[in-house]
């Protein structure tokens, strides 16, 4: 049995792993930390957990949750992991951050785009980027796992394959992708109250988002040379659901064949991500509550470009479903467990 | 392994009962009828089933489906099972019949209120009422089991230990009820479209719906005597979940905690009513995929009544999930197996 | 002319009372007030409001106001009003108050359910309770108006003529309200953030909602008698809009005909107050952006109940719609001025 | 006063040029078409109209409509308003035609595209592209009107300067569209179900949709040379409303203030383009129930790109409220009138 600690346990993706490891059969939750609501009761907090789960939440002492978990899942603001996280902590427990602390490999990257200083960079070097269908072997033997952010999970499984065959121009690439609000978060904020966000789709950080840096350099690694991109996200009235679409031009006389080789190359043997029969789009609310991506593609031969489309749960296989699968990898226990969840609709 | 035929598998109840299964240890489902698909692969009607469920709709035959299912669900219009049900069917397989065929145990107030014919009323005597909570032992037993319907489930529930108790004037009783739009099924027609519900609320079925009699068939076992009451339906502009808001006056110096003590009597060994803190309102969304009922109530001693209040997922509890409970029941099984489900929210 | 100026421009009322007033033939505003967003420009905090309105939001210093004004409206939290009229004030300039100040005429029930101290009590006797259809004579006259709640207009308006002609029993009177969720302000608060609001139905306020003294006094003086009843609202996931569903028990021998007399009676001469044709529920959407509470009933012979609907738009008729009609009185004008506004559908 | 007809009323666009129309100083509505609900009173079908119209739906007879009425609107299926025009009718008759049958001048692009047989395919020469802010002068001498399609009045005004000035490369345009509910019809079909559409994003009509063609023919006429590109539509969880994001490489060395200058040039006489200010990203909700289109862009300095984004009320501008806007420069009109809305938010 797997001990768990969360910090951030009361944001909406820290309650997701909470709802994950819950029905988890070889994981417990030790320590459910949450600064904002110290010493009131989880279900207090989310009225679902009622009767469910009877703990308290506690602080976000990383020290002393060392010594009681086996695994401390960081749901927290950017910065806070970094400055947490020690040799000492690393030596007796395992660090999945679902913050962007860790993701980027370049620390001036890092700060450039998230504004602040990172204040723990020697850990970087160790720390795994976890997608697993990508990075599977270096996750089961991390110490220190950067869970990767939600729009790039779901940019990156959607592309991935046609980067790495070389089908696409990888200086083409665009990324226009459209999320639902709990990706925003649970802070009160003016902007995200129901009737600012109902009946309304904006772009925002359109140019500056900073899943930006994070998506390029893991295409980068595929392409095997640097390539920008650009990346504009949207917010849709819905709770939960990011879905993907994205352009390329196609390398000459590339085929739908050879581009549905591709993704099946990648992909046929992994659970996760599913592979829609031609024709066929990817919509939000069929992985909804999932850990899956279901991704798809159509190409234009008016333009010569390809639409490369992926659907995916923001806060499953986008933050904490995702998690769940490292931990799996982390500790050899099967990379499924707990997830085989099947999609709730409608 | 229990073998399980769902006769109208591609309705929102339907569907939820497949997920649910599928999900069940000691549950495999062996046929999914769907008469206006029938050859159509089931993931091609529901795209979340894609590379989860990989069998064909087949048609309505309850006889053949009798050879080869130790249980039968039929989640189809009023008139269906009763007109399919018959002795040799009933000795071969277990029936959990989601419409409203066998609920009511008059069959003139079946026929006037759903303006049909009853197609097989001899067997409305044997049919088991499948409220877990309140039959749990003739359930045990039952060949033929009347699922309740949503409304009721939540209705009932949220009400039956002050009928029980004597604790409310029973000729006071006020329903005022509010469901998500899955409650109206999945038929193609104008006042269901998206821009038709969206940003709108409206009753329906104002003293008038057919769930009327049957909370009032049990509310009357209850109170040990008959009574009429208002049900007044409303639909809401959100996918799942019921809500019920009751009003009765409070028979002469009941007091809150003889209140709270009938709720917890009726209750508190019952893993699938949650009897909320003081002050607590019920909400949907803490229920939503789940097999819960949350329930409370607020006294008000100004004008001498009692507001009760009940949230369920109409597709769950109000539906599908019932339907599994009751088939563990049928079938020894522990009664909440496969139905542990950690309600999924945002 | 008439020139208005608003105190508290920046809440979801105030923004209604700036789109209508805008639109109205004979009034200028003169002085958006805000104190959260003093001299940022209008339409930097509503973006609908580009190249429309170029001012800058001003404190809400009502005595320069009045020098300025002909009207001040006051579309702020209770107590505000209060604590800044006066008479050298009133001398001067009407008021339109939105807020709950002085609806009521016993400062101790105000005092008690809003759980603060009156500052001007003085000034409750002369206010006029801004209801136009009931009490339109008084209106014209006024200095000070107070303008009614959202769920107390639609409460009285569906409720009064049966009170009125004493065709139902004043203490069986149950109202069961469902709101919209621009009714719970712009305030940033957890509760109201879009993801806890979506896909969700909750009571709450239950027998302790303010707007229950307004409705109980209000039509107390159309029962000639005290009365009081319960008033539960519930918070649905749309922008706009108030539904009320209400219960009472007929009179003896109370026949439809009767009923709809009534109605008609009262209504058949109003243009905001629309009778529908028998059958006919009151659905929000077909109010939405207008002026009009939609009206009508159904009986149940079973139970000698009535059941009573009502749907208006909570921001206009229940705000700043019957704040410009208020208006229009006050000053002479034709009282639909500026409110021929066809709801606006989908 | 303009007596109008309107073939198709019954549609969402249909009835929202109702609402304008009804609210219009100049206008008479004469003809409420509609062939599914003849004879039926138009606020049986519209509720909102209750008490506002009186009259009953007429069939899609243009002969006699001709005779009554100085303009038509044809708010019909592709394919009706081709079959029914004639030089007769035009003879004594406006035509304003919602539909895409004169939108598009190559025939054969036409019929590819739509799968249908243009009926009277001698009037395209002579039908005038009715974008206000493009083609004003030939609109004013029009007998015969295509009212441009949704998605294509959003798209094209967004890009429309950039191409026309050169900025930008018009072989690289990718528009990225997302619209509201409204624009998939009213007709009864199960993907346009509220539990369908609600909770989900999908792309749909990938490289095919019929709007493509209308785009890149307009488009071409500005860049003076053919182009093609790539739309992809998306449906969005909103009633009403269009959002475009649309990228495209930059000609070298062209600056911010060169792209603003070439929207200030196009756009700063024109009442129903706003061009927003610098930083800000366009929303649906601020410009719902007005004919506004607000557009704005972003540079990406690392890619090359600019991101051109547009938001309108695809039934108002996107349909009807441009229909208007025609019907007033055909007749001579104050080209605003009727449509001064102030949108409305929340």
């Amino acid at each position: 049995m797997v001990k768990a600690g969360i910090i951030g346990s009361t944001g909406y993706a820290g309650q997701e792993l909470v709802r994950l490891l819950l029905q988890h059969p070889e994981a417990e939750i030790v320590w459910y930390g949450s600064k904002s609501y110290i010493d009131k009761r989880y279900y207090e907090v989310f009225g679902n957990m009622f009767e469910i789960v009877d703990a308290k939440c506690m602080d976000d002492n990383m020290e002393e949750l060392s010594e009681k978990a086996d695994v401390i899942f960081t749901a927290t603001p950017q910065g806070l992991c970094a400055s947490l996280v020690n040799e000492d902590i690393l030596s007796k427990v395992k660090i999945i951050d679902l913050s962007a602390d860790f993701r980027i490999k370049d620390v001036s990257v890092y700060e450039q785009w998230y504004g602040i200083k990172h204040a723990s960079p020697q850990f970087i070097g160790e720390a795994v980027y976890g997608l697993c269908e990508v990075n599977r072997e270096q996750i089961k033997n991390a110490r220190l796992l950067a869970n990767p952010g939600c729009y790039t999970t779901c940019s990156i499984l959607t592309i991935y394959p046609l980067v790495k065959e070389g089908l696409i121009n990888p200086d083409t690439i665009i990324i226009d992708a459209k999320s639902g609000t709990s990706g925003a978060g649970r802070s009160a904020k003016v902007p995200n109250l129901y009737c600012e966000v109902n009946e309304n789709i904006k772009a925002y950080g359109v140019a500056s988002h900073r899943h930006t840096p994070e998506i390029e350099e893991q295409l980068s690694l595929a392409a095997g040379r640097p390539l920008v991109l650009n990346f504009t996200p949207h917010l849709v009235p819905m709770n939960r659901g990011i879905l993907v679409t994205a352009y390329a031009s196609l390398c000459g006389g590339v085929t739908d064949d050879e581009i549905r080789a591709a993704y099946t190359k990648y992909y046929t043997a992994e659970k996760f991500v599913r592979v829609l029969d031609s024709g066929v789009c990817p919509e939000t609310r069929f992985v909804e509550g999932s850990n899956y991506v279901d991704v798809n593609f159509k190409t234009d031969p008016r333009t010569g470009r390809v639409i490369m489309m992926g659907a995916t749960d923001n806060l499953v296989k986008g933050a904490a479903g995702q998690a769940v699968q490292n931990m799996n990898l982390m500790f050899g226990l099967p990379e499924a467990m707990g997830l085989e969840l099947v999609p709730v609709f409608p």
